[in-house]
């Protein structure tokens, strides 16, 4: 329980919605964010004084408006100035993007990275530097980051971001942002999350998810994870763990054998490699690319690939129903590989959630494939990374200029706006 | 994206803080208040003098201190002149008491109610209603009810709370709050909410629960409910059926079937009966005893009744592996008859959360039985009755009174402290 805040802290806040509400939702007037934010003119006209003098936004008009008459000023997130570093480590492959405020992609690398034990997290830490030094030297002069985020597969305790279990790395307890920091010597906190959380942050900001406040996002690749949105806000768990569906035993006795070493997970029963094996293809060729098959041959008529896609649609259901009884959201979205396996399997998905799911929760349920596709766990990588700046946008601005003051040695690529 | 609050609102959220704080802490120095809160002292001095004259906390001196020295004046609520009315309608009876502000039992009635459909709303109400008139005649003049609380065995919608599917009542979409509060004539809010979910917030606030921000509290009487607390708030969904896990799918091919239409339920395996025919008792007599009776038995050697509890506690372990798989909470809750099982089948439930819950996921766990035992759906039906008076002290009392005096015809056995 926490007094309520004093009249500086409403004013940080109130410059932190400001900034989210025009990261989040684009160019808006001082009239609008008025009505939107239910602060009067003289208020907004001082916050978007402060972020501007920081370079944090700034009034143009408006590109069109469609209406005769002089048009009013905008205030837009200074996209280009201000940007973060956002990082996957991904299945298939390793991806590092600069994306800008307002959620623009600026510049992007990436490369193939199949999966294979145990990798070295300085390897990867290096490349993934590499293409954040390359990036950063491209980008405009006075622009700077304020922040880095980064995606893994599997499961990483908060609030620290230690790595504690990446099966497709063979990482055990790894302190992949300290590796990272060390390697981009930027000076700025990594922050680490699991991919699912960040696909969730994603879809729920600027995907299929935006107005909705009861999301599950559900993540296919090799395993399956789930990213869970309640109230709003990301459902993390006492040490940050929460959303580990693909571990949800649902065929405790007959189940297929999972790599924790249980029987009958739902990721050992809908994940790629089931599907895989169920369609008769070579267990040792996974990957979207697999499954993509999979689904097209069903769609032409392959017997084979369609009783496939039937069983794995059938546990999926299953997973599906126990998460909503559970959590009574009203949107669950299906991204990474999922998103085929459900385009594949939808009609049987659904029949078992019919089945399986309490009709009264299950009554406004929306199912959906992820809009942001292939990005999602990327562009939450880059929320993730922008979060501090847009909960005290001026006080981050200024730890950050203070630190390479005090550290010149630091990396650093672009000025900071004064 | 809500603005930061005004002064006003600051001052509301901070009386409401400090009521909070006595109201679940006890009483309270005002040094120590101001510490606690991070306030000063003339801010603290303000809000006890505003709550003070509203009738909801007094200064006396503590009972006993212990030390040598004038000892200092501490804030206690008001427990004997400010209550609410909170109400469960059980599987086996339906209750009611008048509990003070402190989470004190004032006074309490209840009356066997076996379970049979479909029973009629209105009879349950009037029944419920006469207890509360006995119970407020009785209360100490001057004294006023600022709340009415209720719960049920089933789902319930919210913010509204009608009652959708209540299996032990046979009700289907139900007003049960109208019809109390027709027959209350109290010209009070009525709130209904599901009995898990009270179950936890009373063990979160009052009991064994209470220093965790992320437990699941498990209900079992008949079927078996889930109540979720998340970085210490109630976990709603989108329409408040949030929590049922009785009807997670466990065992979808050879399981039991479950009263839902569905096999493998939770419930159906693991459930009051699903134990009691393992025992080979009597399907016919179900209940606390009856399960009681099997944990007895087990205890005194009965090999039928051990090997009901090695199963039932199987399928306990696996629910819980899930749920823990997904929440990550560091405390899980038993309660309702699920204390007795878990008591009887405490090595089978590790045992299977040790194979079925990730080791990360499953370190800091915690599982423990009910510390409230068979009221703590009842303090937490009082508990949400407190809600609005504990979020908006004055506010609330100046509705209550403005109401009462708009509409004297309303029963009001004790007039308001003005």
């Amino acid at each position: 329980m926490k007094a309520g805040p004093s009249q500086e802290e409403v004013r940080q806040h109130n410059l932190g919605i400001l900034l989210r509400h025009v990261h989040f939702d684009g160019p808006t007037s001082r009239a609008v964010l008025a009505t939107r934010l239910g602060l009067n003119r003289s208020t907004i006209l001082g916050l978007v004084g402060d972020l501007s003098a920081a370079g944090l936004v700034r009034e143009e008009l408006p590109q069109e408006t469609g209406r005769a008459g002089r048009p009013s000023l905008v205030v837009k997130p200074e996209s280009t100035r201000v940007h973060v570093l956002a990082v996957d480590l991904g299945v298939e492959r390793l991806a590092a993007a600069l994306i800008g405020l307002g959620g623009v992609f600026l510049d992007r690398r990436e490369c193939p990275w199949p999966a294979g034990h145990p990798q070295d997290p300085a390897r990867v830490a290096a490349i993934l530097a590499e293409f954040a030094h390359e990036m950063l030297a491209r980008a405009p002069a006075g622009s700077w980051c304020v922040g880095v985020g980064v995606a893994v597969r599997g499961i990483v305790r908060q609030p620290d971001g230690l790595v504690t279990l990446t099966p497709n790395m063979g990482w055990k307890d790894v302190d992949f942002a300290g590796a990272f920091a060390d390697r981009l010597r930027l000076n700025l906190p990594v922050l680490v999350a699991n991919e699912a959380n960040l696909g969730a942050l994603a879809e729920h900001r600027r995907g299929i998810g935006r107005g909705s406040q009861n999301l599950v996002y559900l993540h296919g690749e090799t395993g399956i994870g789930a990213g869970v949105i309640t109230d709003g806000e990301l459902l993390h768990g006492e040490r940050g763990y929460a959303g580990e569906i693909g571990h949800m035993t649902v065929n405790p006795y007959q189940g297929r054998p999972c790599g924790c070493g249980a029987h009958g997970c739902l990721e050992a029963e809908a994940g790629e490699r089931a599907l895989l094996e169920a369609a008769g293809r070579d267990g040792q060729h996974l990957g979207a690319e697999a499954v993509r098959s999979v689904v097209v041959a069903a769609d032409h008529g392959d017997v084979t690939a369609r009783a496939a896609l039937h069983r794995v649609g059938d546990w999926l259901g299953i997973g599906i129903a126990n998460l909503v009884n559970l959590l009574n959201p009203d949107l669950v979205v299906l991204g990474g590989t999922l998103r085929d396996v459900f385009l594949g399997s939808a009609a049987q998905v659904r029949s078992r959630i019919n089945t399986n799911a309490l009709a009264a929760v299950r009554e406004n349920l929306r199912l959906r494939v992820s809009e942001l596709g292939g990005d999602a766990v990327l562009i939450g990588a880059a929320e993730l990374a922008f979060s501090e700046v847009l909960t005290r946008p001026l006080e981050t601005l200024t730890r950050i200029t203070e630190q390479r003051r005090a550290r010149p040695g630091a990396l650093s690529p672009s000025s900071p706006q004064s």
